[in-house]
């Protein structure tokens, strides 16, 4: 008899990271795992032995389903980098002992590169003490950013939101144009790498333009060469739309966003938390051009918007977490399991298994050949690679008109109810 | 032989504004008028002879689903304030004898407050010169804070929006609680009704607590007390979502947003542009209280996103616009059409039409019983009021991914094509 399993997510949560949990549980069930555990909020909460057992959320199919249709971490999540093995020997001990405890044989975290990182640190340890339990990654990221694999699960829902937004926001912009002009800046999220922003050139379609300009953070960005760009611009057209990456940084390495008045905080991988890219650019050709401006965020939204879901998405999201179950239970461990595009045309992917050495603490930004040579814009090379990942509709379940999505216990999540007067 | 119909639309934009162009369109083509012109940006647009023939964009039926299913004002819309007749009288000559050089009979405008003002003064003025032409407003904004109508059209599917993404954020938000605290604060577009503001209390559902707070304009906002209560709360539970109008001010009348280091600007009607409040109230927050905190502007998707409109307003905004031909046809002029809620449950409504006297730059606000007595919530009898307006979905119709809009002659609206380098 098989023993149990323990999943995590971790990480900035995704439309479909809860569609990787749905695909574990079932794959793990199937497989005839005893249990699954799910780790509140990642490798941090389970260290202060923060778990639940899965079965208790998942009853029936019907909330399996609701699972696949949740937006953001169901189990909560957490950015916390554990220390180098030889730093501090202590804090594997106590993960391994409570590994032992649950009779855990197969350990599953869903995340990015941060994540990965973890595998590959639990792994390492398990095969200097010679533990049974096998590491399996998951990949998961809006950003796209993870190596080897062809895409991240999390990255074509956002994408499909994100392209979407960007139609309707250009709509409204051109509803305004008569005898004055506008400059809209949109800001995207993606650090480093731009495939996010990039995606927004999807909205170029039969029935609409697309943005004018679109900058990645794999390039530098001129400011002062971009406020000329719109100046220019403006005299051929009136409005004017402008995708920007949250993570672009000026020739001199100044992220845009830190010339903000706001505050930047870090978080535990010493990443920058950043927002007011849009802003500031905004407020600048506001001053510098005259003209009406508008900047838009797209915020969390652009990670949570599990309504505007590409089916092709939550299929894969389902399908790679399956695939992570079926990997351990045939013997890989210190693995993420990594998608392969099989076809573009009809759209074809399957699923291997990939060292997770060679992908933890790596980026994938998106190649120069697929960004224009002025650096304002991408190819349709970059656009055909986005296409399939944005396929399809995964219907929201709608109850009293809004998206149902699979029930917390709210105290789990100190989520008390006493606080607001409802009368 | 009947004549003509012209059509414009006015103010900002909604996700079924061109639902209710698409039902003036039926309805003057069934009831045999010759043709419909649409005004190209509102009354501005038309007073330089910009209009087009509808027909050259409406070939068939499948472009009218399609125009339902179009965000922002398909004819380009304008914020612009006719004199006083008294005032100038030659800008009233000069409409109506481009009204009788298009042999028009009906002049439709679909707007909100400003507009209905533009009706108003048309019709007084065709009083005054005995022109044969007939004015009927049809009701139009995502605020909701029309004279006389139940509702407005466009209120229902932003308020949809805003509960959805409400949702949405709340549950990314919870998955990041562990040992550390957030403070998320959304901004909601309406200047001086706080009936979208609100419409985010529909979020708090089975799966859901819903925000924590929510302070419409309707009451004076103290700052000082709002941070309080935010210090309070912290000491209850680690997410907290508190949703706040853009239009919220002081006891002393100064607007939130105004305290942002932003310029602020001011349109046709005098009306202050915001932006800013909830990221002045995050910056504040974080400052005061040192926790994280995420400032979300819902910005203008929340009036463009027609792939989460409301099945009941796309069905009663197509169904308004018909009743304004309706109405026209059958000899009312200088009237809006009015939205009657015959039953809460089932939910029905039919349409009667009213003196646009009465609701010319009126607004309606939220009633103070409909906030709870602390001012930071709506009751339960807002949340019924509202709950009916979101119900049903109107499916996109989805190409490439993404949904498709009835097209534009881009030239038309001064979007040239050859400015983005596409290699």
């Amino acid at each position: 008899m098989k023993g149990n399993v323990l999943v995590g997510q971790s990480g900035g949560p995704t439309a479909v990271i809860n569609s990787s949990l749905a695909g574990v549980y079932k794959t793990a069930m199937e497989r005839g795992f005893t249990k699954v555990y799910g780790m509140r909020y990642g490798i941090q909460g389970f260290m202060d032995e923060q778990y639940v057992d899965m079965s208790e959320h998942i009853k029936n199919e019907l909330d399996l389903e609701l699972l696949k249709r949740t937006p953001s971490a169901f189990l909560g999540t957490c950015r916390y980098k554990l220390p180098e093995i030889h730093e501090d020997k202590a804090v594997y001990e106590r993960i391994f002992e409570l590994l032992d405890k649950l009779d855990i044989e197969v350990f599953i975290y869903i995340g990015g590169n941060d994540s990965m990182d973890t595998i590959r640190k639990l792994y390492d340890y398990s095969l200097l003490v010679g533990a049974k339990q096998k590491f399996v990654g998951c990949p998961k990221t809006i950003d796209n950013d993870l190596a080897i694999t062809d895409h991240t699960p999390g990255f074509g829902s956002a994408a499909k939101y994100i392209a979407t937004s960007t139609k309707e926001i250009i709509r409204d912009a051109m509803g305004f144009s008569y005898k004055k002009k506008n400059v809209n800046i949109i800001e995207v999220m993606g650090r480093n790498a731009g495939w996010l922003t990039g995606a927004a050139g999807l909205s170029r379609s039969e029935d609409c333009e697309g943005p004018d300009l679109i900058y990645l953070p794999e390039v530098a960005f001129d400011i002062a060469g971009f406020v000329q760009t719109i100046k220019d611009l403006l005299e051929k057209k009136d409005v004017i739309v402008a995708v920007v990456s949250e993570g672009i940084k000026t020739p001199e390495g100044k992220y845009v966003c830190e010339y903000t008045a706001g505050s930047s905080t870090t978080d535990a991988f010493g990443h920058i938390q950043m927002t007011g890219t849009a802003s500031y650019l905004a407020q600048l050709v506001q001053s510098e051009l005259g003209c009406k401006t508008r900047a838009i965020e797209l915020s969390t939204l652009q990670r949570a918007a599990a309504h505007m879901a590409s089916r092709v998405d939550v299929d894969e999201a389902f399908s790679v977490g399956g695939a992570t179950i079926k990997a351990a239970d045939e013997g890989s461990s210190g693995v993420m399991v990594v998608i392969d595009r099989v076809s573009d045309d009809p759209y074809q992917s399957t699923t291997h298994v990939f060292d997770v050495h060679r992908i933890a603490n790596d980026e994938k930004v998106v190649p120069r050949k697929w960004i224009n040579k002025a650096g304002n814009y991408v190819t349709e090379e970059f656009l055909d690679y986005v296409r399939p990942l944005i396929q399809g509709h995964y219907t929201p379940m709608m109850v009293e008109g809004l998206p149902r999505h699979l029930n917390v216990n709210m105290k789990d999540y100190d989520w008390v109810t006493d606080t607001k007067s409802k009368k």
